[in-house]
C-alpha cells in the first residue's frame, strides 16, 4: 500500500443532510393525500414508483416529484385535483431550494487536510441540484476537484480516477454508504472509510470490517478521519 | 494561432435531433388540453413557466414535464384530470426514451476525423439522459472526452478544458447555438464552427463571420467540417 494522497467525500449524507429531506417531504405529502387514502400507503407506493423510473429517471429531486406525483395519481384513483398536485411540485421546489445543512464536524476535518490532501467529491444525483448544493453548502474552496455521476459503481469509479490521472493505490474514499461509496472502491482495490449517518454512539467508535475478501474501516464521525489518515500512511511509510 | 489539435462537438441538434421533440411533444400536450383551453395558448405559458423555473430545474426533460405540468394546471385552473397529467408524464417518458436520430454525415465526419484529432463531446442538460442519449447514439467510442455541464458559459468552458489540460489555441467547438457553443469560446480566445441546424441551403455553404470583434466560421453541414479544418491547419503549418 502507498500512502494516500487524494481523499474523496461523498456529499449527500456524510457532507450534508440529504435523506431526512426526502422522508420529511414524504410526510407533508401524506398530508395532502389524507382525504383519499390512508396515509401510510404512500410509503410503499411511492417506493415501488422510484425504482419502477429509475431507469428513466435516475437520481435526483426532478424524478422524485414526478414519482411522488404518479404514487398520488394512483393512490387517490385519479381523484387529485390539480391544485393538489401543484402542491405536490411546490414540494419538490422546497426541497431544491432547502438550506444546506452541513454535517458537524465536516468544514474542521477538510480546514484539516486541505493542506496535506488532494480533496475531491464524488457524488451521484441530479448535476444541477448537485452543483446549486455544492456551491451553498459554502465548502466548494475546500475541493480540488468535484465529480458529479450518474451512478456510483466501479465502472465510474474506475473512469473518475483514470480521467484525473489518480492511481488507486494513493486513493481513499469516505461516504455513508457502504453500497456506493465503499464496497465499488475495495473491489477496486482502493481504501475506503464508512462514516455511517446518523450515528448514535456514546462513544468515538473506530472498526475494521473484514468479510469476503473486502476489508474497510469504519469511524463513528467525520472528526475521527483527519488522524485517522495521517496514522494510517505514517505506518506505511 | 496554433494547429486545432482537439474538436469539441455539442450534441443536442448538432450531433443528433433534439428540438423538434420537445416541439412535438408540446403539440401533443396541446391536444390533450384541448377541451379547456384555447391549444395555442400553451405555447406562451410553457415558455413562461420554462424560464420562472430555470433556476430551479436548470435544463433537461425531466425539468421540462414538470413545467408542461404547472402549465397545464394553470391554464385548466385547476380542472385537469389526475389521468391528463398522468399522460403529461406519459409523454416526458416517450421523450425520455425517443430513438436517437443522428443526424446525417455526422458518424461519416467523426469517422474522418477520429484518427487526428482528439475529439469531444460537451453538452448541456440533464447528466443521466445525456449519457442515456450518448450510449444510445452509437457515436460513444469516436469520443475520447465527454463533458456534461449545467450551463455553456465562458466561466463553464474555461473549466473544462482547464480540468483537461486543453489550450484553447488548440481547441475547436461544433455546435448549433450561436449563444452557448460559439459566443462564449470566441471570447475566450478560441475557434468556433457554427452549423446551424435544419439548414434549408441548397448547396453547400461556408461563410466567415465577423462583428464586434467576434468572427466564427459558418458551414451548412457537418460533412464540410474535416476538410475544412484541415485546410485551417496547413494554413497556420
Amino acid at each position: 500500500m502507498k500512502p494516500v494522497e487524494v481523499i474523496a467525500f461523498d456529499a449527500d449524507d456524510t457532507l450534508w443532510v440529504n435523506e431526512p429531506i426526502f422522508i420529511k417531504t414524504r410526510e407533508k405529502l401524506e398530508a395532502l393525500i389524507a382525504n383519499y387514502v390512508e396515509p401510510k400507503s404512500l410509503e410503499e407506493k411511492l417506493y415501488q414508483t422510484e425504482i419502477k423510473n429509475l431507469r428513466l429517471f435516475g437520481y435526483g429531486i426532478k424524478g422524485f416529484v414526478l414519482s411522488m406525483i404518479e404514487s398520488v395519481i394512483e393512490l387517490s384513483s385519479g381523484r387529485i385535483t390539480g391544485a393538489e398536485i401543484q402542491k405536490t411540485i411546490d414540494l419538490g421546489k422546497e426541497m431544491l431550494e432547502h438550506p444546506v445543512d452541513v454535517l458537524s464536524g465536516v468544514e474542521e476535518a477538510l480546514e484539516d487536510l486541505r493542506d496535506d490532501f488532494k480533496l475531491m467529491i464524488i457524488t451521484k444525483g441530479d448535476l444541477f441540484d448537485q452543483e446549486s448544493k455544492i456551491a451553498r453548502s459554502g465548502l466548494a474552496d475546500y475541493f480540488d476537484l468535484v465529480e458529479i455521476v450518474s451512478e456510483k459503481d466501479e465502472s465510474t469509479y474506475s473512469n473518475v480516477l483514470k480521467r484525473n490521472n489518480i492511481p488507486i493505490e494513493n486513493f481513499l474514499m469516505v461516504g455513508n454508504s457502504p453500497k456506493s461509496d465503499i464496497l465499488p472502491i475495495c473491489n477496486l482495490g482502493g481504501r475506503a472509510i464508512h462514516i455511517p449517518f446518523h450515528t448514535t454512539w456514546a462513544h468515538e467508535m473506530i472498526s475494521h470490517h473484514q468479510q469476503n475478501g473486502i476489508s474497510y474501516e469504519e469511524l463513528s464521525d467525520v472528526s475521527l478521519v483527519p488522524d485517522f489518515i495521517r496514522r494510517m500512511n505514517e505506518r506505511i511509510s
